[in-house]
């Protein structure tokens, strides 16, 4: 079947699912949590043939990692389905509500999206996490994912249809597409059928959707974080939140890729901080200024570490989503060399200013426009969980709608509901 | 100068607008109000230019009468600046708080949505009253008007560049781009220099505009409304709104295009509103049911109204938005229909039900996915204004970040402000 007829299936399930109960949309989600456990053989065999192919396809390490879903995993991916259900409901939010003059009675009520859009790469668990999200918040999801992973996300998508056919809803609700890519071009071709299209994945993925998608978008995820230590930083807490910046989780767009020291800490603190981050594994692009100190405070290192560890920069470095163990390393002469480099080289994600002196972390904070600002804490807690949204659909980039972690809240919208007795104008 | 210049240096003028107060801002909205005043003369020839030249290049009068601004209309464009000036300020929002686990201290705080680009047709207003709603929410303005209105944009620009430069604000806050195409181009390409893109004109402009647009696009104003008469109605009540929908403004995107009757009450109802639609000067579209009753019962108008007054409607009818005195007019049989028949051809405007059941006006209101639905009110209440909003920057006819009337509000985003004490992860 063609996307976008699958596209006006999933509209008019959806307008079905819109008048369930909260309840109702929760006994769903335990219905197809416990059709994924009693499909769990399935999933995982469908998931080890998608592996298999992968690796006689020479597919990369880190792909094939990600593709992989075995029962550790999708036990991890159920019991995030019964998480989603224990959320409070998005859409039980009271409405604001005032009278004109004229006595028309206008309410601002809370309503799901529509259908939603998700297209994904390799992560086959993303195909459950992303819509049962979904079906939280009352909309009806479309899953195009990766042709890597086709086999397992069909079997996601059988236990899901079983779990929604089981509480008497139309299965329509969570439709997995072709792996194709004119399914993705037909997803993205199909506004007013759409209402929104989210992309997650790689900076191409992303970049591709939102130059080609007619339908509405929210950008997520592209990171070019970084890590500023003023000089009025303690360089102990500074030297642990660059290190878990940069070392914690370097895949994952919140990891910070360029460090900004102040000249007047830079010797002492890159002198603490660069043998640290090299003895983590990570290899650093300099400026010219920074390269001297860790030339000369880390020799030892160094020489471990091999001669590629510390490198000079390059203009491309000061741009880069390495999503690796890679920093770039820049001194700067104060606080508003770092707020112009940033303004010029972030991609409006996490930035972060470690320093004791309030005011300038106040202008930090003030000044840098993006989606989340940080005070002596790493740029990794931009996360819903982390922020206590309980789950998240990704980290908007953009400023429509959503900014950062998105959670249930950002999966819905609002409509106007006018009360009247005969009013003209 | 090329348009990617203009909006970098729109973005370095929107940052230092960000960190003005309230009053600074009011005060630069009075500036501009009197630096019109005191260029009423200019301006006001300038447009009298563009007419003339609209005129003999043969423009079409309706175009030609949005083109004007005369003392009159420019005296109103001022009264308007200052009305903005005296809204709440849509930044005062007391910021969400909370406290995590670990000590993290995160707020949500409104924040500016940046750099607006606003592409419009021939209306020289929406320069000003545009600008002055982005620049009262701190946003930095982007303005490509139409070709015929060049002139009285570039006079317009310039009035209110002198306001700015009078309270000492750059002057590159709002921008009067070219009027030339590859100026739209560029415009619609500067993804990362603009934020938002929101285009104000006919079905074509917009379409235009989301298709080929990098840059977010807040898609605004088409409008095909229905006034939907339930067997339940006070038909003289219907007949009003019918008439107040349709004719008090039938070039506005919250005009009724189309009436659904139901077939209980389509011989009384259509009797009276039929003849009193047709002495209105609306022409109309019927079904065949319909029109066997506005035939039969307004033959004596029929006669007077001419030939062309009642016709078989056609399959293209239902999805017409005319923006002129013409109706579309179709019997149902009963609210599942005119439920079928919005869903398939509503554009997610404004909807109205006409009922004294309270059960019907109900499921109407939850069922239809429409920016604003009514019962027992016209649709051209669709309006900031008419909503209470003070003012607004166009209707939004998606889902994302804003739905109908967009105010001041809808002219900010947010972002998370993160305070810790050295928190990692």
């Amino acid at each position: 079947m063609d996307v976008r007829s699958m596209a006006r299936q999933a509209r008019a399930a959806q307008r079905q699912l819109e008048l369930t109960s909260p309840e109702e949309r929760n006994a769903a989600l335990e219905a197809i949590a416990r059709a994924l456990e009693a499909r769990a053989g399935q999933i995982v065999a469908a998931n080890r043939a998608d592996l298999a192919a992968a690796e006689e396809a020479g597919l990369p390490g880190p792909m094939i990692a990600r593709l992989r879903l075995d029962e550790g995993k999708l036990a991890g991916v159920i019991r995030g389905v019964r998480a989603v259900a224990e959320l409070p409901d998005p859409l039980a939010v009271e409405p604001q509500a005032w009278i004109r003059p004229n006595g028309l009675r206008i309410q601002r009520v809370r309503v799901p999206l529509g259908v939603v859009g998700i297209i994904y790469e390799s992560r086959p668990g993303v195909t459950v996490d992303a819509a049962v999200l979904c079906l939280k918040a009352g909309n009806a999801v479309l899953l195009k994912g990766g042709k890597e992973a086709a086999r397992s996300n069909a079997a996601l998508g059988e236990a899901m249809a079983a779990g929604l056919q089981e509480v008497g809803l139309p299965v329509e609700l969570a439709q997995v597409l072709p792996s194709t890519r004119e399914a993705a071009q037909e997803l993205m071709a199909a506004r007013s059928l759409v209402d929104v299209l989210i992309p997650r994945g790689g900076a191409g993925l992303i970049r591709a959707t939102v130059e080609q998608s007619q339908v509405p978008v929210i950008e997520t995820g592209t990171g070019v974080c970084h890590v500023y230590v003023h000089r009025a930083a303690d360089l102990a807490m500074a030297r642990e939140i660059v290190l878990n910046a940069k070392c914690s989780n370097p895949a994952v767009c919140n990891a910070a890729e360029t460090l900004l020291v102040d000249r007047e800490v830079a010797a002492p603190f890159l002198a603490e901080a660069g043998p640290a981050l090299l003895a983590a594994g990570v290899r650093l692009r300099a400026c010219p200024e920074a390269l001297a100190i860790l030339q000369e405070t880390a020799r030892p290192d160094l020489a471990g570490a091999g001669p590629a560890a510390v490198e000079p920069a390059t203009e491309e470095d000061w741009a880069a989503e390495y999503l690796d163990l890679c920093l770039a390393v820049k001194v700067v002469s104060g606080l508003d060399e770092a707020l112009a480099h940033i303004a010029r080289y972030g991609t409006g994600h996490s930035e972060a200013i470690v320093t004791g002196d309030a005011g300038a972390a106040d202008r930090f904070l003030r000044s840098v426009d993006a989606a989340a600002v940080y005070h002596n804490a790493s740029t990794r807690f931009t996360d819903g969980g982390e922020f206590g949204f309980g789950a998240e659909i990704g980290i908007s980039t953009q400023k429509l709608h959503a900014r950062g972690p998105m959670g249930l809240a950002e999966l819905t919208t609002y409509k106007y509901v006018v009360l009247g007795n005969g009013q003209v104008r």
